[in-house]
């Protein structure tokens, strides 16, 4: 049976939003993996009765729920209190917890403030959960249906203590199975026209099919029940894959990571000890900003005449994949590297500033084997369309490593 | 009467922790300004179980209510279906929003697939809200005691959405008392440094002093009370920027916005109709990247072998910054532009990989009236080092343009 797990939040600072809530995220990912069914994240301000309802909400509805913040000295943390009063249950005083409030600030040779005691009350019921990093301990109750985990906010020490002490009771408390998660990553292709190459596609039964679109990439995400069996799985990821086509660059969960598409880039052209020559103008450094730390990057060249002062960028596209082509050829020749990229592009600077409208991009690669090239069509505001530029331009390289056709 | 609001978003990838859902709080901080009372962020997976449960809740408890996320054409983007059952209420087919949609696609030369169509499909009752950045439109609607206003949950589309039509029809339909916002923003100061500068400083009642550590920025935010007096209000942020210093490169909130450290550069090269060139060697791109659609930016030149084959990135820092000012002079020279930045740096490939080392920078400006330089550290993962080199160089820059002491 799928056990239900939610993630509460307290923090004023959280429903104001002046922090993001990241160990919400953080969080969740652990749970995912533990093999619970993530249902809900709540966040709610320094209030008590707000604490209380949301406690007694998630009690009747959560078999597990990771609560963090609340737990710290001053006035406005108010999570023990909370759930004392909604589980109708006394704090009492834990001496332990107090010996380690004391060593803390012994240690650092410092007294501790009258307002620390506070941290060392946890509700009568409560197991404590150690903090070896910070004062607040944390603790687990259960509260009607639910497993309580309260944390402190701060997210070194709530990491520490989820994966030291509280992933294992977890796994000694609940009976889990841990789910699988594959991704396939792709790029130049939208979501909904993924969705279009996959409707004939049965989804089998313990599979979930979902999709994410991230600035740089399209992710295609099959979740798989604990109990599938893993020929079918991968032969699943395999059917999907090959009805997606040669968009996909990568897929992550089945064996080793591949990574993002310079990941997948840079393996490549390190595996074979090749070298790259770049000229950008629509990008305008933007993939040799990427390709920070990769040494098979040997030269790049920027272009900011293009499409500007000379308005070559407003020529007709007719001519401009011969020339950049032959541009290719050129730098190859002239940096003696294995492949060299050429980047061009027609539309005028209104256009590219112009978020309704396109520019066209023309992508050359000499490589060992003569020159390939793409053409393609990059839309949005101004920072989109040079993002798709650089990458569009990095594909044309992945697209010639990986064997893809052009 | 204060206005309760909450924050709903939906979507697998938040619930489940591959996304963190920065967008929550970035609503929380606008509503907050427009003076709402800000109580839940609630987060919900891809179930129509849970979104029309979540709906039914929030309808009975709060005023407002901002949902973003679900409102694309896939099969797992729920949101209007949930709306339309927990508020008892069919779909109805927009013709409007369908025309959008589909003029979104013939703009970029590309058939729409199908399953858009489903985009344009809203509950009977409520009123569209344009998408001018993406297919999905959102939507408005009362339900119970709620104003719901569903957003598409990509940041850019929200964002803008949200600003240029929600927050006016908010203004509109409740009766608030905005609190107004004042940001100063700074680089090359971290936050704990500025909350020390602020130390000695009495915030005035009615004023709430807050941080914002952003990738590019820091920001420092006063949150003046809707009755707070105009000219005190000026007083207060004058002081405070005083304390902070020339770190300071921009406020928000006062009187026009001023925006960030590239627009503040940017509007001051192109009154004078200044120039010019530039060499990178640690941000490799990054700063010719950000500058896109920037006329004065006139050369640019990356240095791969710097740092890399030749080991200058090794040379000690004592002669580093002499050679960057002879260079600087002859780029100008040779460029023939009115500045020319030549940014070095020392500090080897594993420094620069190595979160836990610093790599050195060395920015020098030839200016129409001589050169002035920096001489800073970065910290952090390679891709914040890089960031930190293109925005150092870049506030050399910003230093000059505005007088602020070298």
């Amino acid at each position: 049976m799928k056990q239900i797990a939610e993630i509460f939040s307290q923090g004023e600072e959280i429903v104001c939003g002046q922090t993001v809530d990241s160990n919400a995220a953080w969080l969740s990912q652990q749970l995912v993996e533990l093999g619970f069914t993530l249902k809900r994240h709540t966040a709610v301000g320094d209030d008590v009765d707000d604490l209380v309802a949301l406690f007694t909400e998630i009690a009747e509805r959560a078999d597990c729920c990771i609560c963090t913040g609340g737990l710290g000295p001053t006035i406005d943390d108010l999570t023990a209190e909370a759930v004392s009063i909604a589980s109708g249950q006394p704090l009492r005083f834990d001496d332990q917890a107090f010996a380690d409030i004391q060593q803390y600030y012994a240690r650092r040779n410092r007294v501790m403030p009258p307002a620390n005691r506070k941290q060392a009350m946890l509700p009568q019921s409560a197991i404590r959960i150690d903090n070896a990093y910070g004062t607040a301990p944390g603790f687990a109750l259960r509260f009607k249906r639910c497993w309580f985990v309260c944390l402190p906010g701060v997210p070194s020490e709530m990491k520490n203590m989820f994966t030291s002490l509280v992933r294992p009771q977890l796994l000694q408390g609940f009976e889990l199975q841990p789910a699988c998660l594959v991704s396939l990553r792709s790029i130049g292709i939208g979501e909904s026209a993924i969705q279009q190459c996959l409707a004939d596609f049965d989804v089998p039964a313990g599979v979930q099919l979902g999709f994410r679109a991230a600035p740089d990439e399209v992710q295609t995400k099959l979740l798989f029940a604990s109990s599938f069996p893993e020929q079918e799985k991968r032969d699943c990821v395999a059917a999907v894959a090959d009805r997606i086509g040669d968009y996909v660059f990568a897929n992550d969960g089945l064996d080793e990571a591949q990574g993002d598409l310079l990941d997948v880039v840079s393996k490549a052209m390190s595996r074979k000890s090749y070298s790259l020559a770049l000229l950008e103008t629509a990008s305008q450094g933007q993939l040799a900003a990427k390709c920070l730390g990769c040494d098979w990057l040997r030269r790049v060249e920027i272009n900011l005449d293009w499409g500007r002062n000379t308005g070559a960028g407003e020529v007709g596209g007719g001519d401009l994949l011969p020339i950049a082509k032959i541009w290719a050829e050129q730098l190859k020749a002239r940096e003696q590297t294995d492949f060299a990229l050429i980047q061009l592009f027609s539309g005028s600077a209104e256009d590219y500033r112009d978020k309704d409208k396109a520019i066209v991009l023309y992508n050359a690669l000499a490589t060992p084997s003569g020159v390939v090239s793409t053409q393609l069509s990059a839309y949005g505001a101004l920072k989109t369309k040079q993002n798709q530029a650089a990458l569009f331009a990095l594909d044309l390289l992945r697209r010639y490593l990986q064997n893809k056709c052009l």
